[in-house]
């Protein structure tokens, strides 16, 4: 049996935060990269991240905290990506570490900007890990309800099935409910898209669409998800699964989600800018979108949902002019 | 060309005021049966519906009032059933005009109790209509939304698809757009077992289950749809189409659903009395759940949630217990 051995996580966000909490219930070790030395030491005076998820309270006897992303990957044997995917090429800049004997797992949903590639094929094309090494950790997943122990269903994708076996192990508990696939790309780029519908859903309620619509909305996104995924990676695989349809709807249809928010912004008629300001943050489907307009030039998938969503984001055309093409589109 | 000639509304709640809105705005004239004279002469006096959706006004001179269901069907070529379904039959019995002749189109999403079928079927078996002039109607469409004509996609099944072209006709309009189907019995299956599903949703609100559960809970019900659908019609469909998927979402995931509101009480401790009680109504589901049980008897599909919800409602099981044991068979 595979055993995934020390596991660190790199990041220190909200979902990191989380993960963490999960894997160091089950193994009482874990290492944690974050980037500032001033956060880890906030964090172990505080027994809690001091910035994300602050009612989870960790014992900082079992962590090994470290800024040094060299340190943690010589010493630990499985690495959990959780960083946000613009920051991945820098944080894994300073690398000097082989990582191709790691098993490494993607939690990142986000594409590596500029490459146009999932996080598994930059860490297959660009630190040669091998596809038997890499995995990907999906589904409905708030960190939010993670962090208050509410019950979460986890899906590991890997190629090796033994190995994602052997990390839903280490994940599986009371209020983590977990399954494994073979599908890492499919589910890698479902966790992009969804971030882009989870946008549209936000605009069309700005522009004051109502339910009914959404529910259109969101069944034609699923069809056009499930079109992208087939072309680009043609297995078999069922859309319906919680890991493709349950991660959209939890994005889609929850008003926690930032990609809605920040949609709903852009269809009530706020500027892009002003947008970015008031949420203090950059949602991620505001790259994501980019950057599968661009991947989708080679594919050539009819997605209309994409399309439209791009064209209000980066074309500056009006949001009701095109919702009301996209109207047109669905079915 | 098949013509659907004159439509008359049978049924007077708010679904009932929707379809007659939609249709009149294209006919200038319908038939509307109301059980009671009373309602009508209010309707007559006020220009709208004294109960249901008052906001949106009529030209009465467009309609031909009646409460005698003969005066009705003897005049009109097309019937558009919308009443509750455990009310059906006891309408049906003032019948003494044939109709097999007629076009009917139902759009009761829901079983004729006792006789567990769809109405489709029933009136195929008990009043000859062959299925050639049945049609059914279907879609994610809040009857308030309709009314506030915020855009709504609409679905008409008929195994004549020449007939179903010619009812979307009489619908489509500057907020209504519609597509047709061959797929009645399914679209007529679906209709009842997403208010079981509504339920469900509402019941594991109710006992404080999160977004992240929600999603798995849907992804779940759409695949325990599809089973069950392929079973009892196994044609080809795309389950994600608005009319089985989408119907599902916009009644699992509002809060003005009415079997949603009856589910979350019942999770929160409510006895099924007294949530009837509050709710100064029955929510549809609740019968929907045990004509669906019945007749799963017959076809064996495994139905974890419908189970689920049957036990609660009629079993007396524990909310918290029938939900937990559900969470176990969930992936």
């Amino acid at each position: 049996m595979f055993d995934c051995g020390k596991i660190a996580v790199i990041g220190g966000g909200s979902w990191a935060t989380a993960i963490a909490k999960i894997i160091v219930r089950h193994t009482h070790h874990i290492g944690w990269y974050m980037r500032r030395d001033d956060q880890i030491a906030d964090f172990k005076r505080l027994g809690h991240n001091p910035t994300y998820l602050m009612g989870v309270r960790f014992d900082t006897d079992e962590i090994f905290f470290s800024s040094d992303i060299n340190k943690i990957v010589q010493e630990y044997d499985t690495l959990v990506f959780v960083t946000p995917s613009p920051y991945l090429k820098n944080h894994l800049k300073k690398l000097k570490t082989r990582i191709k004997d790691k098993f490494v797992i993607t939690a990142i949903k986000g594409i590596v900007p500029d490459e146009n590639l999932v996080c598994s094929e930059y860490f297959h094309h660009v630190y040669d890990v091998p596809y038997e090494n890499l995995a990907c950790l999906g589904g409905p997943s708030h960190a939010e309800e993670v962090a208050l122990e509410r019950l979460s269903y986890l899906t590991v994708g890997c190629c090796d099935q033994e190995k994602a076996q052997a990390f839903t192990d280490v994940l599986t508990g009371e209020y983590i409910k977990t399954k494994i696939s073979s599908d890492v790309i499919g589910i890698e780029y479902a966790s992009v898209l969804k971030n882009v519908y989870a946008i549209a859903s936000g605009i069309c309620n700005g522009l004051k669409y109502g339910d009914n619509f959404q529910a259109v909305l969101i069944s034609n996104a699923v069809q056009e998800m499930s079109r992208f995924l087939t072309a680009v990676h043609g297995i078999e695989r069922n859309i319906t699964d919680s890991v493709y349809l349950g991660d959209l709807l939890v994005t889609g249809y929850s008003n926690f989600s930032r990609n809605h928010t920040f949609g709903t912004m852009i269809g009530k008629g706020y500027s892009i800018k002003s947008a970015q300001i008031e949420m203090e943050m950059i949602a991620e489907g505001f790259f994501g979108t980019k950057c599968m307009k661009e991947i989708n030039r080679h594919w050539h998938v009819n997605m209309p949902i994409l399309d439209a969503v791009y064209n209000i984001l980066y074309k500056r055309i009006s949001p009701q002019i095109e919702i009301k093409l996209l109207t047109d589109s669905f079915r």
